[in-house]
């Protein structure tokens, strides 16, 4: 038999890049989430109040007031924030505490690097 | 009147890191709407398929079908990514030809790493 084997998109040359290479629909809406916790100015900033701070973690109490903001704003901005994977939250007492998520910001440069 | 000075991140003592050290609110916005670009599956993917083409850009008529969007869609989602200085665009005849901006994913890497 000589049946012509189905054409990938790897052997194509015309418009598409392999296939394997190429970020699939539900991948991206995976990625996407991401970013999107990252496209808002106070997350990001949020980030960066947590990851200069020298003890490695900021009390919710103390990140109202450098933003300029509600508390319940900031909360809303940190639970993004944490539901993306990027801060990891710990309730201790009173209040939570919030620090960078091991990894997390490896994992989004991973991201990018392998679109 | 309890005229409390409105106190300046810069000259807090007590919870915040210096400064110099924390994204400012400016900075912020201009970073944020480059996440925002990458906060989309489609654009995620649209990225994806320009980075993995061979030849390096990838003609605009060829973006709407891995997508199975339409070009109206695609173009939208391609100018966005154009304004955030991820691709650049470049018209030839009939057509516009897309390829990664030099740099603007190690741009990206570079604002998390400096967050």
């Amino acid at each position: 038999m000589n049946a012509l084997p189905i054409l990938e998109p790897a052997t194509k040359e015309t418009c598409c890049p392999p296939a394997g290479t190429v970020l699939g629909a539900e991948a991206a809406k995976e990625k996407a989430i991401i970013f999107k916790a990252l496209s808002d100015p106070n997350r990001l900033r949020l980030l960066s109040i947590v990851k200069a701070e020298a003890s490695g973690e900021s009390c919710v109490c103390d990140l109202t007031e450098p933003l300029d903001l509600g508390q319940p704003t900031v909360s809303h901005h940190l639970k993004i924030l944490v539901d993306a994977g990027l801060l990891h939250r710990e309730k201790r007492g009173t209040w939570a505490y919030y620090s960078l998520a091991p990894g997390a910001l490896d994992k989004v440069t991973g991201i990018l690097a392998n679109l």
